[in-house]
């Protein structure tokens, strides 16, 4: 017996980086694989006080279902937060979303037919990559260089795709490379998609994660003609567990992610969206922020110091202002897959995420993104060096 | 300035019954709409138990990401629940939802290609539709009696559409006529199913809120071939707000699930997760099933009672076992919308779902869907009691 088949297999066949990763949740393993924040700085007793008043004060509300876009109190309160990265809204314009991930996946559902050209980053994250894929577009891949997307790339990449239409972009501390997109750089972008008349997906889950420097403005705050889809999230500032992410658009674009939201899922979870917002209301979440900065700085500093310490000469890795993870490139013939099944997690005991799966295209094997906010530190130290000296050893027995 | 177009605008433009029910948001209106549970019902002292543990004691966990296929303890216990059904899984057979309706979206994306024909019953559960519609399939509906979808009409529509792949279906206390399907057209939908290699959606979400007769087994039980998905929820037996559902399937369909679903919303939350969990394991959730059961008898007998007295001879509705709806029929010339925007909003001020919404083709305007959970019992007798007169002056003015 044979069930009917599924539309497309490939679209919901286990991969192999899958089934890598799930071997790095051995417990005898470190993975540096996740985008896990630090547990250990989660607020723990404001997130029981908010959650202490929703249940018992607020619970016939707070268990029941609300609004599909999402409660009008925190909407407001996210879109009053909007106005320091200079963009204005209301609570309107605002569609909480489970978890920013969400925001792609409704993306992909309003704007992709098959064979459709979607422009990203390459290499981009791997969360577009599956989103998007039961939309069945063709992606088309735009250089990355120390300061974001190549501009002069996306133009060439425009011009062979007369068709495009979506572009998304991770503009602040990029998921996997940590690059972050000049201001100049999103003035172009922007002029651009005007031109060609692309929506632009601006993906800002890390912005509010940064070490060091001035953030550049939001680009939908540069954006004149309501063409900037602004996904944003509480995974990295607040805790992931809460599941609450929203889109920021235009009324005609919000309107019609709001009724793909509906059918979606529903909504987003009631008890979650009043706890966040009684956190809003409460306590101060940019001092908490402020918290994660520095404790993040300290673990991205300890870990790119051990890996300058404990690495070959001819690896290299981004050394990012902000976000959760720094991207190592190994000489062009390296292929990190196939020494993280062959060595890396028996002998070093560590895991990462082999480079290969965040290209649109697969292509390119020599790189690894390394998280350094999951881990604590000794287990930084003790898996960087044991990774470099492998890696050393690996590399003199090729050479 | 037009930006590029929605794939199909028709997905995603708002209808007249959304315009409609939001009228019904006016808290001069009764609405008696929505599938609301009653939340003075919901076990505020237990759930405010819960998540105090999951907060303050198990906090870095319940507020860090997890497993995208849920918690494995709640995936048990809702797998052990399973086996009073007469449906043996285990955790791994089971995939956490973001409530049942993302089963549908998921399930869309897996097994629908533009055209394809799904089968439901007609009238069917209007989430179903709009979950399924990105995917552009074409309906073909399935006549509903007293003892739910007419076995002699799916064999019909099955020589008529030989390549139909999927049928959905809700076997309990159907939303929106409350019919209930007996045990031997759930035998003979199997057989159906295994003969024309179908893949079936067992909607379940209302099935334990039953309040007289015994349940007859879940089509799941019955299924040899790994051939059924079955839906399940937490929302009307203990809170919506957490949302909260799962699926239960064969290996290759749910671990196909789940990759969609990591694509979909990375997972649900963890903090909910947590909480259901500890409810589970702390308290009887089938003692607070109880008291949903006897107070929703209650409140569906005065709702039915007030009708009987006060609705014109021509309407019929249905007595429902179980479920939280009843579905009125009037008179084949009338229309329920039309109705609804002209007087019942304006005169009676009570809100209701027009049925032709629950129609894949539309085309049945006399059906109104009527919720009895969701009011408290005054509002039920003075809503029932002006729409009543109502639907009797309209009538006499129509005969």
């Amino acid at each position: 017996m044979t069930l009917p088949r599924a539309r497309r297999m490939d679209l919901v066949q286990p991969n192999a980086v899958g089934e890598l990763l799930r071997m790095g949740a051995d417990p005898a393993i470190t993975s540096f694989a996740g985008g896990y924040p630090d547990a250990t700085l989660f607020p723990l007793e404001q997130l029981h006080a908010v959650y202490d008043t929703a249940v018992r004060e607020q619970g016939q509300s707070a268990m029941q279902y609300t609004v599909s876009d999402g409660s009008p109190k925190l909407r407001a309160q996210i879109a009053a937060r909007m106005a320091r990265h200079g963009v204005t809204c209301t609570a309107d314009d605002v569609l909480m979303l489970q978890g920013s991930q969400q925001g792609l996946d409704l993306v992909a559902k309003l704007m992709i037919d098959p064979g459709d050209v979607v422009i990203t980053e390459s290499p981009t994250f791997v969360g577009v990559l599956i989103a998007f894929n039961p939309m069945q577009p063709r992606y088309a891949g735009v250089r990355l260089g120390p300061g974001g997307m190549d501009m002069d790339h996306l133009e060439e990449v425009l011009k062979k795709n007369p068709g495009a239409k979506l572009l998304y972009t991770i503009p602040d501390f990029q998921n996997p490379t940590g690059a972050t997109m000049e201001l100049a750089a999103r003035k172009r972008l922007i002029a651009l998609a005007n031109k060609h008349n692309l929506v632009v997906v601006e993906d800002t889950a890390y912005r509010e994660v940064r070490f060091a420097g001035e953030a550049p403005p939001m680009i939908k705050s540069l954006d004149t003609e309501g063409r900037v889809i602004l996904l944003g999230s509480f995974s990295k500032i607040l805790a992931p567990g809460l599941r609450l992410g929203w889109a920021i658009a235009a009324p005609e674009l919000i309107q019609q992610l709001g009724l793909l939201k509906l059918a979606a899922d529903t909504q987003c979870s009631t008890v979650n969206m009043a706890a966040a917002s009684l956190f809003l209301e409460r306590f101060d979440l940019d001092d908490h922020i402020g918290v994660l900065r520095q404790a993040y700085r300290r673990k991205k500093d300890l870990m790119l110091d051990t890996m300058r310490q404990h690495f070959p000469q001819e690896v290299r890795f981004t050394d990012p202002d902000g976000g959760l993870f720094t991207w190592a490139t190994l000489p062009s013939s390296f292929n990190t897959e196939d020494f993280m099944r062959r060595r890396a997690l028996s002998e070093a005991k560590v895991a990462y995420v082999p480079g290969a799966s965040f290209f649109p295209d697969k292509l390119e094997h020599n790189h690894m993104r390394l998280n350094y906010s999951g881990q604590p530190d000794a287990k930084i130290v003790a898996g960087m060096t044991a990774l470099g000296k492998l890696l050393k050893d690996e590399l003199a027995r090729k050479g």
